[in-house]
């Protein structure tokens, strides 16, 4: 079958290609987590929350296609199907059933933080073999970093 | 912890609550694999696809929203994690790679024929129990149906 | 030649496609007889009817586009053809030159009561078949009844 | 005086008329109290209970005004004139001065579920004298289950 | 309970409480007659009058909503309720059932006039204790006139 | 009955006015045929074509205003309805059922050039008579040459 | 001083200029007269007429001005000073004070034939110095002899 | 004939029927004049000033349209027409043919600051007669004012 | 160097000007700080408060704006650099570091409250030298009097 | 190869080729100095001609645009190389390097007279052989002056 | 109190804070020096200065923003208070009073080359302790280095 | 004559003159290109492709102006004049004449591949002397790759 040719060398499109697939396991399963909490929520700060959780949700579709668009304009196939998150994922996974919004704004700092420490080992190893993927991952991390500011100042 | 009041006799409630969340199970998994053949695949259909499978995959999120909010208001945990979507999809799942513009269609196909043989399902169930909930899942399939004679024309 | 698969019983969808080619027969025909109008009305209240029939005809276009993209999607192909129009239609026509604008009132009141009155029988006979279909008819039916109140409200 | 002509029979008329006349009370006593608490409402809660309340009333205008146009589509004459709200209203009426967050939390939550009580009784009462009607209906009384629930989530 | 701060003095205001509690009872008792007049209007005039009456309405609704807001920054609880409208109203009101094109521009000319005649008494007399206040109804005051100039201007 | 005068001559009025029932009879049928299309056509190009059409219909509907606006402007009624349509229409009509993309494109090609050819004859004989409507058939001329190169172009 | 260099010979350029500045004239005072009708017409028809004369107040500022720059470019000043307007008019001019509707719509038809006659003139006989200048001419005529139709449709 | 009633008195409606004719002469005078230096003008500052002007016409064709309908809404016709601006206009009138940008600076300042200087007296004196009227004449003055300095900072 | 002259005697100019240079240190000195707040604030109430201060912020960077273009206009010099608001201001400064939420609502309730008691001096003071910039301030004022009631409402 | 039908004779399409293929090195050319001046202009009338330049810049991008489709829909291939349009365009050239405004303005006031003369040519040879393209070099025509005489009033 | 945690080291922080800390005092100094500019300038370009200067003073406003927003992210608590800026600021300070436009020109040319030099350094020292605040760094800075070269193109 | 300062030293200001010049001539001739496909492509995927190149020519278009206007920024002359790109241009040209749509897409991937190849040896050699500039090509580059994918895929 016809494949889309890559015009980086095989090491740097390895290095590329771990740092963008496992960045979009992070960024979908954060989309799923968000809408479990936006749906699921209760508590005083219901309304502020239901509302700031949809736009991280946003954040991390865009940020998931962007990132799987460049995967496939560097010639590696990104896979964002569920078993492959269920089983990937290093987020924290909320109980089901309702979630007291404390409980939320604690759970969603740590979901963010430790996504974010990964974003920043990923752009340090990105930036020889392909300074163009590392400067979409900035981008992203730092829109992550300004989220998880706004939840943890809630605490 | 507090929890949303229901409207609904207990057995109401569990005939709707099982047409909500598998419906959600569809909905949810639709969007990835919609996302998933958007991104990978290839042939001379490519840019037509592309485009109409991110049309697939709005549809497929916000309905998906309106039935899991519709869960919540009548006192329903939606659960939209990605365990739970991997343990309870009815989809069939693309292999991982490139696919093939032909077998896209095809398995579209398939997929949105088996989301709405369900669906139909769920509108004859829900309607004695719930027919606000019915009156929604009505709606979506419409979409749904549409979605499945576009892709199914390009045979 | 290919064709789209239908999900609904070979009785189902005879009723549904019945229900479907007539209601796009009378929507087309009331889109063409609006413009009839909106072109050669004349008298004092020539501008308000001027704009409220350009209304209808885009309610009638809309209406009419929804109810043929539903027929081939459950696998009946819906016919608009101008002959198809002329032979099948059960509306009034206009006698051709200017229209007085009380005249315009009157027939139009007419054709959309008759219209609604075809529409409710439709809405009747396809709610077992296929209520998917029964669904977009009552909403569109809806929009006629209202546009019927305001012509005739005129009177 | 001239008068909107009615397809529906007496009997269903007569049904159809008290269902949505019992509605746009309902409805439109629900924009004044959701603006009365919109401007006398204080609490740490304030801005965020400002604003929803904000969408309950657009949302009480805009389905009062489409109940109300509906009746006169059938023949019946829509009365919402303020002695009429007055004498008819079933809604819990706030206290006149201040009100406090919590309070108006649960006042709003039992207003809106005394409300979706009665849509649910005039859905069931329509299907058959009316099915345009009880469409309108059902599609109204989601969007107040749906309010309900985000008011109650935050007790 | 909390309450707001007020910078009038206890004279002042009382002065502009009750011009602005005056204003407020003519205004959404102008929306609901607005309204009313809206759906039941019929004759010749209809459509034109049917769209102008709901550009009263939202007149009435925004001013409505600006003077109680004025109301609380004074430190005043502004009352919107039914029974308040009921009891409180100056305004001719209108007869249940249809109501006649003429009818409806030679009430409506009335009711506008008697509104705009308060207003001018309020607006001399909060000159002095509130010029905002005053600088806030002048500015209605003028939309009202022009109005009454406008459905005058039809008789 | 009033009428409305006409500033062209006899003479003058009687070829503009053949040339402008023309054009109408030949651009309503070309919005009914597109529509057809629209909803029938099956095969790989399906997407493409659907969209294209509805361009077609688009430019056909608004050129049919156009034209009929002007005719009744320069004091010619123009005539639209449906027996009219299917007895002077010289297109190309499409059997019933589903149409292969591959005989969509020939048959379009062939509907836009003969509408085309007789356009420009229009054209040439408005010149002197009436050179306003002249220019309006130019400008609508040019927009049907670039749908017919442009369906041309996918042989 | 400096001036505006011109492609047209001196003869061509007279004639083009006489044709655009008395459009000018004919149409800067087509705006300031419908502006008078917009402010003092009163009877049944009042909003009606109000609004459509609105609408050729703007026709007529925004061909005014077309007409004016298109005089520039071609090395012609245009003179759109008041008292060349009182001085050069050939427009029906209204009495002070209100205005009857029906006499509204019969000067008004009068001053659109006026002009339109005129412009028909100025299209003849810009045809050979200058085409540019005719084609701009012939689109504002056209635009003209429908707003001549639709307050002629009126009487 | 028909005519509006004022709430004026006689007195009261005398004074500010001058203050408002006065006003539009003005108004209307400025836009003819604004739009005969937008198209005439030349020099090093062209289009800068070209495009300012455009914004005092706006201004002032915005603002005469106020003042009108300020007119008839207190019972006064308004009179816009050519020969009364001719007569009776206050303003600087420029010399037909090209204009240096320079001149026009100069001519707009002092043509701005003697329509301020009787717009100032205007407020003086309606203030008691009718603040509504001079509510009006104050907010256009500020913007008068601001194109003035605009204008004038450019010597 | 060139100035703008001024339709101000020079002691209705001195007391306007006093005016308009203190409204523009209070109100730049708000944005400062809004902004500063909006950055450090930390609390349940972060997002809300977050929001809102930014509502704050924008209406003072436009009143600010308002009032300094008003000076200039009768010639008057704003001056807004940081020297001159660390030297005149007289607005409550925050702390460095975080800002508690609760103690952000306090101090920014005081802040607006002083703000507006000197507005409130100004209108008075202006009132006769220039009731132009008088209805300027009456129109900032209101608005800040709107945002000290939402601020004070959460207390 | 597969081409597009022309409905020319060989005659009428040749002179028509010629013209459109003139037009369209010209203003790709245009296109290009345009921006070229845009980015290297400099003086004190810097930033007014840096956004002029850009006006025409998308002013000759569209109408290169309109002409080359034009062409294709003819039967002719339009050609927009680079080679092409160094070979054969008749525009002044600039220098590499600073622009100085002043020479900007006579140099495009050059360059803009040069392509007027040309297109007027164009217009009087497509008279007979395609009133359809000539009709569209009239308008691309009437644009080009109007930026030519805004260009020229600036010297 | 509560505080925002951050990934990066103890000597990483202080080298971050202290350019954006940096950043954040010259930006805030520009938008008050270009607002002061933009009101106080007066000469012959006063409208294009007047204009540019709103973009560098919204390019500021929003730069800072972010830059402060950036800042709490890493922990840091930005200060933008008015003394901070008074006492830190590097800028050269406008004398009070009008302004020349051509002293504008080369102060605000300066005050941009200054800031610029600056942002250099910082975008250097920040490379290795925190990428994503060089990153944003950069875009700030290009804007900058744009906005020089646009003002100093008019010297 | 004037000129634009760098803070550039001169081997750094070399180096960047070369990267960012050789980016212009890429861009702008991939900008004729782009469209000379656009017109001129023929086959059954003529319609995806003729939109998918108009999105290449926005993107080449806008890219080439931030180059450019990088360049100036920075002390250099860009030169995208018509002869520049002819003789400079390292890019395949198709032949004049129908250009079959399969070749399209396989001429277009080189071109896309050739300049991407350039742009990441250019955003290497550009990271010391000026990463402002490095960072504008990177985000150039990761357009171009995603074009490149997307041409490609359709192979």
């Amino acid at each position: 079958m016809a494949s889309i040719t890559s015009l980086l060398s095989a090491e740097d499109k390895k290095v590329t290609a771990e740092a963008l697939q496992g960045s979009l396991v992070d960024l979908l399963d954060l989309s799923l987590l968000g809408k479990q909490a936006h749906w699921n929520i209760i508590g005083r700060s219901f309304r502020s929350l239901h509302l700031q959780l949809d736009e991280i949700v946003s954040l991390a579709r865009d940020s998931a296609d962007s990132v799987a668009e460049r995967a496939v304009a560097v010639g590696v196939n990104p896979d964002g199907r569920a078993r492959t998150l269920a089983e990937h994922t290093h987020l924290h996974q909320f109980e089901p059933g309702y979630l007291d919004d404390g409980k939320v704004i604690a759970a969603m700092t740590d979901i963010l933080e430790s996504i974010v420490r990964r974003m920043r080992e990923r752009i340090e190893v990105t930036e020889k073999p392909d300074p163009v993927s590392q400067d979409l991952l900035i981008g992203i991390c730092r829109e992550l970093e300004k989220q998880h500011w706004m939840i943890q100042a809630q605490r």
